[in-house]
């Protein structure tokens, strides 16, 4: 089959790989019909997260059965399913908590093991603890079909972000990054009942999806000005952050506008971020908690409300390649020319 | 009247002072009849922290109302009270929250503004919102006063590690470190019904105060040799840490014992702290959460506690000095010959 490996920073094909195949009685695999290129991937493609040559990409995507193991019983051969971006039993101590991500036997899409997302197909291992079946009556809807495409991560990731932070019906929200995962969370705080919606950031056509999404201030400053902007509107900070990007100046401003008491739900991948403000932290008892999302564990109430028609995190993909335009998808996100880039694959 | 005042490192000296009087309507002046040093006084004196010449000193306090301003109705003289570390208007946004130490009017004892409790008496701005009166049932009982004491400060911290790292009925908590708070936080876990209570420590005599207080198990190894027993007697970490230590080889201890999805407590004034293992808390959504306790909110129930004599923290005082004492309790304190002095003012 063909499928997305990584070469070398800025350098990604699309090429022939093993055709994947059953090798365990819990796997599945599954024709892939739609991914996406994450901005976690462009970690890589920059050369900021160092990968090897040979590496497969992707972990966003979601697809077709095509194969079962013998032990698999939730989902059979010709079943439309979406993945979350990691694998996970269903069955230690943390996937029974709903934190999958941590799963004892789980792991991650791509890198030197498992198939990627960007490719034809995709062997599943943990197929029953990881796999979530789309109900028959989506079909072939493409519109909505994209619309649960960004639950396999940046919808569940933003999702993460507002239950880590607390957000609240009622409450105040801010949002540090307008990436995919920070337009999510902006959605997630407005799912959550959040009455004022912060979010920071800096270009024009992302805001603007923010807005619609449920933003209800848009605070266009950086650094120290975004901070003291939001702490004078907000009359010192919003009870609950959410930090969207990953690097140090997002999170100094996440920490700087936290209202005493309140919380950074942090959900961007730390790149240089480890040092923190913890003397505003320790003085304000401002707490942070999150990680990697675990998307898993809210794909279902997600895809409850996106069949029911009241979210829709869509308008975030604003690109669409098919597979031999996987390059180009990660081309246009690295020079910001798209949020996010959809793979059609078939 | 008589007080401690900082001059430098090392050297601190009880020596005149103005008489506090009322300043202001909702003033009390407080004759200190029970003080003590902290361990986070040392940072000043050992010179970690910067002091200026003149600072005056203590913050642990408690005595009997001399005298009220106009609008205070919570006391009137003759009246035991004890002081949280911080005053508070107890009306505010914060205070409100059980989160005085943001009390927007509120402040710390010493320093250049405040009398200090290591001293013949204090001023007590917001008597209202920060005296706690100590009922007259408790009348001249040295060693129920010396149970009481430690709710000034330790042991409500010990308690805020505790509770915001999520201590429940059952769990496992690991507290790290073996000074008054670390021991007042196995205290507190034991209070809130942790099954398993793990002190990281060093040295003997304390971890022996440990085990009187609830400690289950005893972790005398450092750094990573420390983090892999634990994680070893575990089978992955404790779900509730308590930082009572706030330097980086403590911090750095507190997220490697932490289980996925657990939570670090922190109440050790951050000194070199700052960088944090942000990797290892995102890739197990591990939080962080606490900073200057509250101890204000706290007192009312531990309070009720240590009167109905099923909470008793009075073993980590373990030197008793007079006023004209405090230097020798610092030296007794700096060079660990003792864990905590309490100071009897009169």
């Amino acid at each position: 089959m063909r499928a997305t490996v990584f070469h070398a920073p800025g350098d990604v094909r699309v090429e022939n790989v093993p055709d994947p195949r059953i090798e365990q009685g819990t796997d599945a695999v599954v024709r892939v019909t739609h991914a996406c290129v994450c901005g976690s991937d462009l970690w890589f493609y920059r050369g900021i997260s160092r990968w090897e040559e040979g590496y497969r990409c992707g972990h966003e995507w979601m697809g077709i059965v095509e194969d079962v193991g013998s032990e698999v019983t939730s989902v059979k051969p010709g079943d439309r399913v979406l993945s979350p971006f990691a694998f996970s039993d269903g069955e230690c101590e943390y996937c029974l908590k709903g934190l999958q991500t941590s799963c004892v036997h789980g792991g991650f899409w791509g890198g030197a093991d498992s198939d990627g997302g960007q490719g034809e197909a995709v062997r599943a291992p943990l197929a029953d603890g990881t796999l979530v079946k789309i109900p028959e009556v989506v079909a072939d809807d493409e519109a909505l079909l994209k619309s649960i495409l960004p639950l396999t991560d940046v919808m569940g990731t933003g999702h993460h972000a507002a239950v880590a932070a607390g957000v609240r019906a009622g409450g105040t929200a801010a949002v540090v990054g307008d990436g995919a995962v920070g337009l999510c969370g902006v959605l997630s705080a407005r799912r959550l009942g959040a009455e004022r919606i912060i979010i920071l950031g800096h270009r024009e056509d992302r805001l603007e999806v923010a807005r619609r999404f449920g933003a209800t201030d848009v605070v266009t400053a950086r650094d120290e000005a975004a901070v003291e902007e939001v702490l004078e509107m907000t009359g010192g900070g919003a009870e609950a952050v959410l930090e969207c990007v990953g690097v140090k100046s997002s999170m100094d401003s996440a920490i700087g506008v936290a209202r005493p008491g309140g919380t950074v739900g942090f959900v961007g991948v730390p790149q240089g971020s480890e040092e923190l403000n913890l003397g505003r932290m320790f003085g304000s008892n401002i707490a942070l908690r999150g990680g990697v999302a675990p998307v898993r564990a809210y794909i279902p109430e997600l895809l409850d409300d996106v069949l029911a028609g009241t979210l829709d995190p869509s308008p975030v993909l604003d690109l669409t390649v098919d597979l031999d335009g996987v390059p180009e998808g990660y081309a246009a996100m690295d020079e910001r020319r798209a949020i996010k880039a959809m793979v059609r694959v078939r």
